[in-house]
């Protein structure tokens, strides 16, 4: 195993703190993620469809409206589109489970918005 | 302002838990922020580098170790990237302030991850 530089101790600290706030953030993310699990078995029930992109960016502009922080609008817009994506992902992969064979193309109807689609290229 | 349709009662009480919820992961990723600064002013005292790879790697593989939730490894890994990413730019703007000139392109080596990188581009 490679030897470490010590870390100076009051950047250990902070990086303590850091990583107990990474692990909060964790925990609401997973929380977020039973809730999308939820409201993923719903739509199917009431047969909606997944992504509401008008949601979405209504989400977004809450969320980013008056940062209140260090963090900026465009910033906060990134982490919470990554997380939005992810959601989206989640929320197909519950309702449509891959099957063995590869899956189909999705309708155009339902493909996501542009942004969220070039992620998913690979 | 065009006229909404009408949004089921329990898909409504869904939403505002989420909403509560993105709140909540705001209010953590601003707190982030906060030692972001501070680990920034200390880096700047000690004459330290910014950019930590090995630092940034430890902490994705901790964070996605055991998921306990609905997001697996991959979706968790997404999230905290872009997390990550805009904790840099952040520690960098804080180090150093925007000149009046436009902004020089990132280094290749601390580029965002490629899907992180495929949001920003419209």
């Amino acid at each position: 195993m490679p030897q470490r530089t010590p870390v100076h101790p009051a950047l250990q600290r902070l990086r303590e703190r850091l990583d107990r706030v990474n692990r909060e953030i964790l925990a609401r993310v997973q929380e977020r993620g039973e809730l999308v699990l939820e409201v993923a078995a719903l739509k199917d029930e009431l047969g909606l469809d997944s992504y509401d992109p008008r949601r979405e960016a209504e989400m977004v502009r809450e969320l980013t409206a008056d940062p209140e922080g260090p963090f900026g609008a465009e910033d906060l817009a990134a982490i919470f589109r990554a997380l939005f994506t992810a959601s989206l992902d989640l929320e197909r992969r519950s309702r449509h489970p891959a099957p063995a064979a590869k899956a189909p193309e999705p309708e155009p109807e339902t493909r996501p918005h542009p942004k969220i689609q070039a992620i998913g290229r690979r």
